[in-house]
């Protein structure tokens, strides 16, 4: 079983390498057959090469991550984050606000991901 | 598909309901074979009378739930919010800090809640 903070901890580091634009770190984070649900509803990414093409994508946006809440982990291998996506889309600084879920494997990876936000939860900041 | 503010209204009407003590409106939220797993690793209570002792439970310890960031919802029929529950355990302020994923029916009724924290996101208050 997954220690909660070493659950809390890898939450952290994703956030983290994520703004570092470190996609080794970002994509080391997670299981070789991991699966990424970005924004729930869209077709899932299965397996590591289709989760570093995912974040090769999403770092290119120059998007920053600033968590809304603190990290939640759970009696069972899951963790919870609310955070904020601050990025540039066609010149307008814009928010997202998203709440991600991650499962893991016995060895600390994640075995999925899924990120809630709609288009609602997107904002043209002023 | 249920709408992504009908969904943002239903969980802050659960929290609102919630707040006033109100297992009828709480309830109503559900669907019939809805099922509740609070916190997640814990067994899934199944279906609406197991549901309704659930938080005929929850509602006595007094609790009080408050937004920790905005809800979001998804491109499917899923929402997830970050909240604070305050309460009394043993006459000690307590805070749990809490993430909660529903999922929805066509009619907007909540078909799952799984609710993400573990002993480490529970803090007495000073």
């Amino acid at each position: 079983m997954v220690d909660e903070n070493n659950m809390r901890a890898a939450m952290q580091e994703y956030v983290d390498a994520f703004n570092r634009a470190d996609l080794e770190s970002l994509t080391g984070l997670f299981a070789e057959d991991a699966t990424v649900t970005d924004p729930v509803g869209s077709p899932t990414k299965e397996g590591k090469a289709a989760i570093e093409e995912f974040y090769r994508g999403s770092l290119k946006t120059g998007a920053q991550l600033r968590l809304a809440a603190p990290i939640t982990a759970s009696h069972a291998q899951s963790a919870a984050m609310a955070f904020d996506v601050e990025l540039e889309l066609e010149g307008a600084p814009t928010r997202i606000r998203v709440i991600d879920v991650m499962t893991f494997n016995e060895d600390g990876r994640f075995t999925s991901m899924h990120a809630y936000w709609g288009p609602g939860d997107m904002e043209v900041l002023k």
